[in-house]
């Protein structure tokens, strides 16, 4: 917490063989040395690159987004990826940030006119274990088996990942989770679902009260503390006032990573490779030089899936 | 999410028999219709008001702390209290800043003298359950009996609120937690346990790993955005670089409530009241013009005690 860095410090004072006895397993440990078959690439079709404005430094602010994966809320993905394609974004804004809460994004006016078919969906935010196994057959195969029961949660009956993604399980319906840096719908009341043009990503602690209730359609990858460390709006919810117009964030340009010149690349561990297992097991029963004692169990949204970004 | 702030809109438009029967019950109803006597005073000795420099705006920043209860982390946050008498942090700095994990202040250099008598205490993270029950011979009644069966945990066998903070059971011992917002005592590798001088808030999402490793000494209950809104380091575990130093943010003073002429003066809601329950169960099952998916259960971190400003 203090010395983390002293780390490597300390290893180079102790004796050969202390120093193997102490070798510390750390998550990052465990991520670094998995083998490069248990990496799997992320499609270029699945990559939004959010350019926000400079900050006061100067600085380029760019987060770059994951979409999420089939068959979990993909009628508001394929509009996220037409208002990316129609170049949609541009000239938005990053409008409203309540602390522990949102960071949310896009036409503050709502009068920008949407790209034609962008509609919000009749459609519910959860899906059927039958579809979500119709999609896929080999399912079971996928599921990370380590997370599940012995880490009981108060949101779900089960709690699980599939394809790099964390899900919840119950009432025989399967949903994807709101947590920490992950994207979700801006809608109004019900029945609309939101169409996708104004989204927000979680800037605090998870926010499980909204899963099933507003679609989840992806998570930032990289750049997170572009959102994150943005001023906090002192009006209602988060909104910035009148006076605060100038804290609202431009957003130069969302473009799929498919449509770059020099797309970035990159790769997530596979949440049925062993690696992925080990990861999880270490995060829940950290012991090391600094944790000694082990929590014995680990949130689902404590899990981050381990992204990496690759040269192309 | 989008419109919360037409809640009031919708009100007026609907017809007086309409608007009863749709009247929305949030936490933050629950909490507005607790009586005046759920409310419980928190002493000015157990709270501690912390300038920051003000922001480019030229916005003050205060932040305000309530340090933990008896019988939890109390070594530390005698140490604590030594050094706001002290006036030990005026001139020192928010020097690491790490996104979803920690904005941590005090003195970077750690060559400012201490107080004499603060040193870092001999002592366990985690009380006995024999222990709590001897400080209080009333804890049983003080639990708040909603939180625990229904919302089972990754990391202990039950979580509760005791006097307004949440706590982990489990082996027969109980602990504080490191949820949003709250605030430990960094330290060096064991049997180092920390002083108090160098703290940390946590600034996303929980990190229960910490629990039972470091002392948990209090929480902030205003200005919180303060902290987590502050640019990330981008050196080590969110130190900022040497290129970076101005990035650290000056603490202008620290001091108890009680040494201030016109201290600021709070109320939490007792956890073992009936509001409190009542809130605790909306917050797991929100069934409003919203949320029209109750998650059925609420993680422990999530039941943020309400805590409110009151006037002198």
């Amino acid at each position: 917490m203090k010395h983390l860095p002293v780390i490597a410090t300390l290893a180079f004072a102790l004796p050969a063989a202390a120093q193997e006895a102490r070798e510390p397993v750390t998550p990052a440990s465990v991520v670094a040395s998995a083998s490069a078959d248990e990496w799997v690439t992320i499609s270029p079709e699945d990559i939004l690159v959010m350019e926000l404005a400079p900050d006061a430094r100067g600085n380029e602010r760019t987060v770059v987004i994951q979409l999420m994966s089939p068959p979990f809320s993909q009628p508001w993905v394929d509009n996220v990826r037409a208002l990316a394609e129609a170049h949609w974004w541009d000239g938005t804004s990053v409008y409203r940030v309540q602390d522990n809460y949102v960071a949310q994004w896009g036409d503050e006016t709502e009068e920008r006119a949407l790209p034609e078919g962008v509609v919000s969906p009749s459609t519910s935010f959860a899906l059927s274990i039958a579809a979500v196994a119709d999609f896929d057959a080999n399912l079971e195969a996928m599921v990370s088996p380590v997370i599940s029961n012995p880490s009981p949660s108060a949101y779900a009956s089960e709690e699980l990942f599939v394809r790099g993604w964390p899900l919840a399980l119950g009432d025989m319906t399967a949903w994807p989770i709101h947590c920490y840096g992950y994207i979700g719908v801006a809608r109004d009341y019900a029945p609309d679902t939101g169409t996708g043009a104004e989204l927000y990503t979680i800037i605090g602690q998870p926010q499980r009260h909204m899963d099933r209730n507003l679609a989840v359609v992806g998570r930032v990858i990289e750049g997170m503390e572009h959102l994150s460390s943005l001023p906090r709006g002192t009006g209602e919810v988060g909104f910035y006032t009148q006076d605060e117009a100038d804290l609202r964030t431009p957003i130069i340009s969302v473009r799929l990573a498919s449509e770059l010149p020099e797309p970035p690349a990159y790769e997530y561990l596979a949440s049925d490779s062993e690696s992925f297992a080990r990861y999880v097991e270490v995060r829940a029963n950290r012991d090391d030089a600094f944790y000694t004692v082990p929590a014995g169990g680990v949130d689902v949204c404590s899990v981050q899936v381990p992204v990496r970004r690759v040269s192309e």
